[in-house]
């Protein structure tokens, strides 16, 4: 059909995010007039049942449950890492070696060094990375951005982000690798990169940190409904006091056991001549407010996403219609297919999400030491 | 792969509706585990070369200038209809008469004769039918519906429905098959269905309307910039009052110039033991408010969507994600195939859109002779 | 004191409307620079011991348990009528024949031919009438009627409006004089009153009107508790469709069963350059949008209210602080004495009241007729 | 008239807090069944003409340029001072030494020192004390406490508060008392206080801060509109991170250069059982979620003020009508009076003023030396 030049998909992983990215393959394949052919063409998970039922279901033309195999199938060019956090590195770093593209989900690994040797590694084959950062493929987000970085607002002065959830709270959930300070994490970890990546995306590099790490589940059963706990030794809120290289101060909360809250995942932003509020709970939404304006009708200003806020008209041609989190998938697919194809890099790539990771290894540090840390 | 039956679907059209069904087959294929398998067989537009690019973006087999090629084709089971309204009719009664099934896109025809010939004929075919209302595949609809219909909030009282928007509110925008009463029909037409087949969905069948339409944008360019004028004969504004067959009573407002909004499909329902708010504008929430509690903490509770509103979870298995309308096209399509299987017929069939339309004509006949009208 | 001449008031009434008057005339003397100084002179009620509590409380001089007393003291100068709606009329004409301004609450009075009565009453004799349409004296619906009137949202093409509570939405609430055809008249004479004053604040006079009154409580006890019923004889909800003079057309509904609500008085009226959304339910926060702004960044700006909304300011210097119910009335009060120092006329006076009553009583015409009422 | 002892009140200012003291003292004396007979007595102000139009006003029967007049005014039992910050405490000190009790607007003084003074001296004298932190009087905020104090959201894990406001936010605003550090002392002084009480009043005491205080607009002009400039010493945003005495943890910001916030008071409270959300934005209306509903159901609900929060309904005895910053102000009034007539002592005397102090101290002292501050 087409004469565009053809990229074979691998993914690796078949539980939520297997799916997701999944989905965001086919959708951004059939939404977006992408510069090449994308063919979903091999699918692992350790249990090859699920494998081939997911290989089924999403259009992989076949499943494996050696994940090995698809550094050799010559049909796969880009392979997508969905695994625990703890599994990243060792995917990617064969993915690189085997020399192909990567898009790994978040955070990227659990140490800053993990992080690194991933991005060195991409780097030096010289290999397009992209990283699952969700939130910030929003059209509203890249108009937050456009705001921002125009000056339309103003020299940016203070910040406010949080990512609350609420899929910890319950003390009866049990113990897991989530809770593992050498594989998950903690809240800082697990949810804490989103909105770190927020920040940088939108405000620009950290320049020092002031961190809090607090436990408020000490204790949770080993397994569901059992009678033995373990205590929990990675925190359930992680907090942090900024400042910017740009001068901005600000603050952000990553909360896994914020009661009630399934995506509070918001910011607000205040500069010199202007201000934005955003929240994920409303994510087709963002209110701006700008200085200048008689007094009488001065107020913020709510903008529904549409087809002026690209690549929104892709999936919709109708304002207010509303896109979901698989388009911002999909937006995260066309970026990473047209930096294959010779495009500009994802703003999110490994090496940015080392940055990311950079900031909450910062923020890990200062909360065990008190004082504040330097990002240099 | 799977032991599952084909389906072969042949869409016309590629407009907006037409890349809407082609990226709803797609996500529906991937995110269900669908009865049937699901291939894109044909795509004809009445511009070959749209429809090539279309069939070739959007992953079907091959593409035609001529849409009765469809009727003939041995791989198409299920013909999608995404035409200019004055349209429907042909090709619908043309594709049961070839025994296809068939899934058209709402109002079903600019006449309430025109539906009943398209119902009729469907109907003693034996063959599945589905209309694109859109909105109602909501799950947080499907929660209301069940929160009505177990008397959860009593017996229903009133209610008030709106679908408004402003596509048509500057008084520039040339004249177009939409103002002609003949094709179009006026805001009851084109967008009032929507409200109509929500209010019957929710709170069932109208036993007589009392109607106003008006016009007032009176004269519209003949063409994009033209000084010539041409009168406008079709409403603007519709709007109705209700006696329901269950003893509630209600209004609703259709209404195509209503500056500044998008989507507002809004309604409120209220019972005797509670009530019940919907905005499309924030389509992943719902408002709930139920008599019983203390004064001290009685409220509306605001309900987000996650995958206790079967088939979110389909699409994502994390509450607070949100879905957008794309995927509320995808669980139409996925009643539609579920039907073809021999599943339930979906609740908004030819027969129904006959009923909705019968509304909307009994609205227009009572605004022209000042009169309540009853339905039956 | 000051050199101001004085305006000596006397109330009639102790209940929920008595209490808020007397808050009413106090605030207004200590927030404003009146042109009058206000002196609580009288306050009468039927039982004596509640009458003198209240003066107590509220600052009166003196207390009666006859009404006429206050015809007849010349300390006073003004009479506040705060009784069940079916005695306005008699207390204001006598009140009137003795020379004395009346503030009325509303609704006037029954019927149109009393408040006519009561309108001519009060011109003839040359004196000032005020009558409690609270919500109109928002700050921010001064705002609304500036920005409709300087046209800036272009030609007001369609209004929406909503006065809903849920006070009767409990069927075991026993039968009362609101009940009485004769006295109260159902929630169209209760509260619908209201939303027409609203509508003509701000879209202009009605032109016709085609109404519908439903009862859904169909029964009610005659007494709390009891098992003996009566039926209900007046409307639980009215709605009308509505056309203005000005070309607009509209619709209301007045609904006091709507289970949830305690008070829905909202509007949106949309024009050729734009809108305008406001609920009681945030009496400090208003909605605009305007057309010509760029796609990217258009939407509805919320306005909170704040000293550049004359005459907050008298409450408050700062804004966002909030104004409530008992400032609303405490601008009644300063328009009523305005006006009798030699000011502009009340935008709600008896006249004006009446033109109001015109107004539900063709909506009671219609609905009882079943056709279009005229208004001239 | 009433045997009610009496209370003589004096007032010190004329600003935007002397009239809100003086519409208060008259709100409170109108709306509550007080247990004392409150009096104006006398009111001070430098400037005696503002003094004479203050007192003719807001009904203070006499007016002086002394405000040690009061001291010696046998007619003056309680003095209430709205003044600069920085005189409250020589003014505090007087009254006490005259066996005044003392109403202080907030902060209570420029540094812990002077608040333990003030404090020590009222309790030495066996006075009353009521310090202005306004929103805390807010019924809703009762019922806040009430549900947190019940057990009814479970253990507080976290919380989130914010003061945010703009009326520093334009940088040609001049230099004045407020960016003294001696004098008003930045955010943290000036509006810090009413986040730390909220805190204090619904999450407990705090036990240690970590602090970070920002300055944004380096340089200020020394007079409206002059060239010259001068250097800005104190903070314009201060935040901290929180662990309470109970375990929770959180964080707080004030800003006073939120461009576009008027009064972003917020919290935001996490337990285990449930969660809490208020802004001061939208004062009338409360966000509860509780743990134990379906998922399907589950949501925060919003509850709206009315009679069943006591004490609105002295205020209205409707819900849904909306009380404002004034009533706020007379409940503060209504909490000293009776605890002058022998009730409980106000919930935010001078005790729980300096405790605040304490943590605002604390908190510059964390900022100063980048380390944990325990407070005791």
């Amino acid at each position: 059909m087409s004469g565009k030049p053809r990229l074979g998909v691998g993914l690796i992983g078949t539980g939520f995010m297997g799916k997701t990215h999944g989905l965001a393959f086919n959708l951004a394949a059939r939404a977006f007039d992408l510069p090449m052919r994308v063919e979903l063409a091999a699918l692992a998970d350790i249990r090859l049942d699920a494998a081939r039922a997911a290989a089924d279901r999403l259009g992989f033309s076949r499943a494996t449950d050696d994940w090995r195999d698809l550094l050799t199938d010559p049909s796969v060019q880009v392979i997508a890492i969905t695994t625990p956090n703890a599994l990243h590195k060792e995917m990617a770093l064969a993915a690189i070696a085997a020399g192909r593209h990567v898009y790994c989900e978040k955070p990227l690994a659990p140490t800053l060094a993990d992080c690194r040797e991933m991005t060195d590694a991409a780097e030096r084959a010289g290999l397009v990375t992209q990283v699952g950062f969700n939130y910030l493929r929003n059209p509203l987000i890249a108009l937050a951005k456009d705001i921002i970085d125009s000056g339309e607002i103003g020299e940016i002065r203070s910040v406010r982000a949080i990512h609350a959830e609420d899929f910890m709270a319950d003390a009866t959930i049990p113990w897991s690798w989530r809770l593992d300070p050498a594989g998950g994490g903690g809240a800082i970890a697990d949810i804490g990169s989103h909105i770190v990546a927020a920040l940088r995306h939108l405000v620009g590099p950290v320049r020092r940190v002031l961190g809090q790490l607090s436990t408020h589940v000490a204790q949770r059963p080993v397994a569901r409904g059992s009678a033995e706990t373990r205590a929990v030794e990675v925190d359930d809120v992680a907090r942090a006091l900024l400042d910017f290289e740009s001068g901005a101060s600000g603050s952000f909360e990553a909360n896994w056991i914020a009661t009630g809250r399934h995506m509070q995942h918001d910011f607000e932003i205040y500069g010199s001549k202007g201000s934005l509020a955003f929240t994920q709970e409303r994510m087709n939404e963002i209110r701006l407010f700008k200085v200048g304006e008689p007094d009488v009708t001065r107020g913020f200003k709510t903008i529904w996403s549409g087809p002026a806020h690209e690549p929104y008209g892709a999936f919709c041609v109708a304002p207010g219609h509303h896109i979901g989190f698989n388009e911002l998938k999909a937006i995260e697919v066309k970026e990473l297919v047209e930096a294959i194809a010779g495009g500009a890099k994802p703003a999110t790539d490994f090496r940015e999400a080392s940055e990311v990771e950079r900031v909450m290894a910062a923020v890990q540090r200062s909360a065990a030491e008190s004082r504040w840390v330097e990002l240099d």
